[in-house]
C-alpha cells in the first residue's frame, strides 16, 4: 500500500498521531536539568507542554521535584500522580476556590497573584496555606504588576502580608517577549532586561521589609540559549521538552532537537499545483502559524518518517493551510519533484508542528518510536 | 464574589465552558430543514460542528435521516448512536480500511474519492458496498477533481464503474470560497458559479453513460443566505447549527442567531491599558482569528452573560490575543469605561468564538442555559 517500507510502529498508524522520540525528549530534559544544576537554581519545569504523568516521570529521573502547570485541573492531575510541589502559573482564578483548597491541603501549592482584588478574595476563602508569587509584567504586557509600578507592588505585598494563609515567595514572570526575537543576542538582551527589572522589584520590596524573596523566570527561548541563570532562583521552561517549528525559527533549538512530530496520512496529491493533502488539520495541529519570508503563513514543517524516527526538514515544502481535518502541503516545483512527488496516497508524512504545546493538547496521546502508547491527562467529566 | 447577580447555572461555572442556547440551536436547525424541504433537496447536515449524539437528536426531530461527518471515528460514533446513512466528507483515507469495512457492513456509507489511486485501493480492499461521490474542486483549490478536467473525470468514473463494491452516487463539493465573501450578492454569485460547474460535470458524465447522478453542496454561507437549492440534490451545511463570529462577519447570520458562546472567568484587569484577562485561551477557543478593520486580529467577540443567556455583542471590545490559557481582551477607552470597567475579577464574560467548530472540538462538552450537560463524542482510547 505504501511506497516506502514502514516499520511496524508506523504500519499501525491510520490517523494523525503524535510520534515521540523518547531518547531526544530525555536529552532535552537532561540538558535543561544540567543547566539549572550548574547555575544552582531550582528547575521547576512547566508541564503544560506534555501534560503526561509518564513523561513527568522522565523529569523525576533527572531529580526534578517541583513543577509548574497552567491550570487547576492540571495541578490536580499531577498531584494525583505524586507531585508534591506545584505552581499554577496563571493568575489565580477565584471561581475555583473549592479545588484550590483541596489542592492546598494536599500539596505544597503556589499561586500567582497580581491584584489586591484577587488577594483579598483568596485571603477570605483559603482554608489551607499557599505560597504566592507576585506576577510581574517586565514588558510582555499580558498579565502581572508592571515592574515599575512601585505603588501597586507596595499595596499588593501589604495585603499578602496581612493574610494568614498566603505566604509571599517571590516575584515571577513569563518574559514572552523573547518569542518575538530571532537572534540569540536579542534573547540575551531581553533576558538581562527582564532580570534587571525583577531584581529592581525585589530590591524595592527588600527595602520595605520583605527578605528572602526569590525570582522565577520561565521562557524556553532564554532558557535554551543562555547558560548562566545565577541571577535568578528558579527557571520554569516547558516547551523545550519537545521544541517545535517556532523554537527553530527563534533559534532556540536545532531541527534535530525537536522530539515530537505528527504522522499524517497522505489522502490526495495535486502535482499540477505541487500540493498534497494530509489527513491532519486544525483539530490536530492547531491553527498557530509562522510567517514565511514571502509573507505567507506556514502551519508546519514536513519531514520524512523513517524506520528509526524522522529525517531532516524537507526544504521547499510547507503546510500552507489547515481546514478542520485537511492539511494542505505546498512545495516549490523542484522540491515537489524530488520529495513529495514520489509520495503516494496512503503513505505517511511527518509534520513538525508550529507550537508543540497546542498540538499535544489537541492530540492527547503519544506513540513512541517503538509503538508504545503514552497517555496524557484525561478530559474531565 | 461577583459584581452582577448570576443565575444558578452560571454560578456553577469555574472554568471556560461552552454555553448552548438550545432554543436558538433548534431554530437554526428548523430553519435550514425547512429550506431544504421547500427546495425539495436532501438535508444531510454536517455533524462535525457539534459532534454530539444528543444534539443529533434535535436534527431527528426535524426529520433528518442522513448526515455528514469529517472522519471515520465520527462516523463510528454516530453509527453507534443509530444513524444509518452517513457520508464521510473527507478524501477517503485508505489507512483506515478496517474501520471503513466495519462501517460499510453496518450502515449506508458514502465516501469521497478524487483519484484513481484511492479508488483502486478501495476497490481492492472493500468487503462491503459503499456509495462514492466524486469530490469536485469548483474553485476552492483544496481537494477534489478540477471541474474542468474532463480527462481526469472520465478516468475516475471508469475505475469506479469497474468496481464491485463502489457505487457512484454523484458529484460533491465544498465551495469554501464563500468564506472569503463579505456580501450576500457575492455569495450568490459564487453559489451559482459552483452549481453551474457541478452541472457541467454531471452533464459530461451523463453523455458518457452515467445517469441519475446527484449534486451535493455544503457551505454554511451559501446555505444560510440563499433560499432556492432546486439546482442541487443535497445540501450539507454544518456550522449553521451554532454559527459564530466568522459567519457574522461574512453576513451569513445575525448576532442573535449565534447559539453558542464560551463563558470565561475574568482573572485580571488592567484599566491603564483598557484590558482584562480571561481564563480562556488557545486550548479553549482555538487560534482561528479574523482581521479587524485596523488590520489587527480578533480571536472573539465579547458578550455579557445574563440570567437567560447573553446580550448583544459589546461594541468596541475584542479578544486581541490568545496564549495557551489566557485570553487578552482589549477595549476602546469609552467601551472599557462603560462595559468592561465595572467587571470584577471572578465575574464571567461570554466570548462568541471566531470558529465554533474548532471551539466545540476543543471544549468537548456543552452546558445548556438550564445548566444541563451535553456530551460530545469521547476521545478514542
Amino acid at each position: 500500500m505504501t511506497s516506502e517500507k514502514e516499520t511496524g510502529a508506523l504500519d499501525a498508524i491510520s490517523v494523525p498521531t503524535m510520534l515521540l522520540d523518547e531518547a531526544q525528549t530525555r536529552r532535552n530534559i537532561a540538558r535543561m536539568a544540567a543547566k539549572a544544576r550548574t547555575s544552582r537554581v531550582r528547575f521547576r519545569p512547566h508541564f503544560k507542554t506534555h501534560q503526561s504523568a509518564q513523561i513527568g516521570d522522565w523529569f523525576r529521573d533527572e531529580g526534578v521535584q517541583a513543577i509548574t502547570v497552567s491550570s487547576v485541573r492540571m495541578a490536580e492531575y499531577f498531584a494525583a500522580n505524586g507531585w508534591q510541589d506545584i505552581t499554577i502559573a496563571f493568575p489565580a482564578n477565584v471561581r475555583e476556590m473549592a479545588a484550590i483548597n483541596r489542592l492546598a491541603a494536599q500539596v505544597r501549592l503556589h499561586l500567582l497573584v497580581e491584584s489586591v482584588a484577587t488577594v483579598t478574595l483568596l485571603a477570605a476563602r483559603l482554608t489551607a496555606p499557599v505560597g504566592v508569587w507576585i506576577e510581574a509584567d517586565t514588558g510582555y504586557a499580558r498579565s502581572g504588576v508592571r515592574w515599575d509600578d512601585a505603588a501597586a507592588l507596595h499595596e499588593l505585598a501589604g495585603v499578602i502580608g496581612a493574610s494568614n494563609h498566603l505566604s509571599l515567595q517571590g516575584i515571577l514572570t513569563h518574559a514572552g517577549q523573547t518569542y518575538g526575537a530571532r537572534a540569540p543576542a536579542a534573547i540575551a538582551v531581553l533576558y538581562n532586561e527582564t532580570v534587571t527589572r525583577l531584581a529592581h522589584m525585589r530590591a524595592w520590596l527588600s527595602e520595605h521589609g520583605w527578605q528572602g524573596l526569590e525570582i522565577s523566570i520561565g521562557d524556553t527561548p532564554a532558557c535554551s540559549i543562555l547558560d548562566d541563570f545565577s541571577a535568578v532562583d528558579e527557571i520554569r521552561p516547558g516547551n523545550f521538552v519537545f521544541y517545535d517549528l517556532m523554537q527553530m525559527q527563534i533559534g532556540a533549538c536545532a531541527a534535530d532537537e525537536v522530539a515530537m512530530v505528527v504522522a499524517c496520512p497522505v489522502v490526495a496529491q495535486y502535482p499540477a499545483r505541487c500540493e498534497v493533502i494530509l489527513y491532519g488539520g486544525a483539530v490536530h495541529l492547531s491553527k498557530d502559524f509562522l510567517t514565511r519570508p514571502d509573507g505567507t503563513p506556514t502551519f508546519g514543517q514536513l519531514v520524512k518518517l523513517t524506520a528509526t524516527g524522522w529525517g531532516a526538514p524537507i526544504e521547499g515544502a510547507w503546510v500552507r493551510s489547515l481546514s478542520q481535518e485537511h492539511g494542505i502541503v505546498r512545495a516549490e516545483p523542484a522540491a515537489y519533484a524530488t520529495t513529495l512527488g514520489p509520495i503516494q496516497v496512503g503513505d505517511l508524512l511527518g509534520v513538525i508542528p508550529v507550537h508543540s504545546c497546542l498540538t499535544a493538547d489537541l492530540l492527547k496521546q503519544y506513540y513512541t518510536l517503538d509503538g508504545a502508547l503514552i497517555h496524557m491527562a484525561p478530559i474531565p467529566e
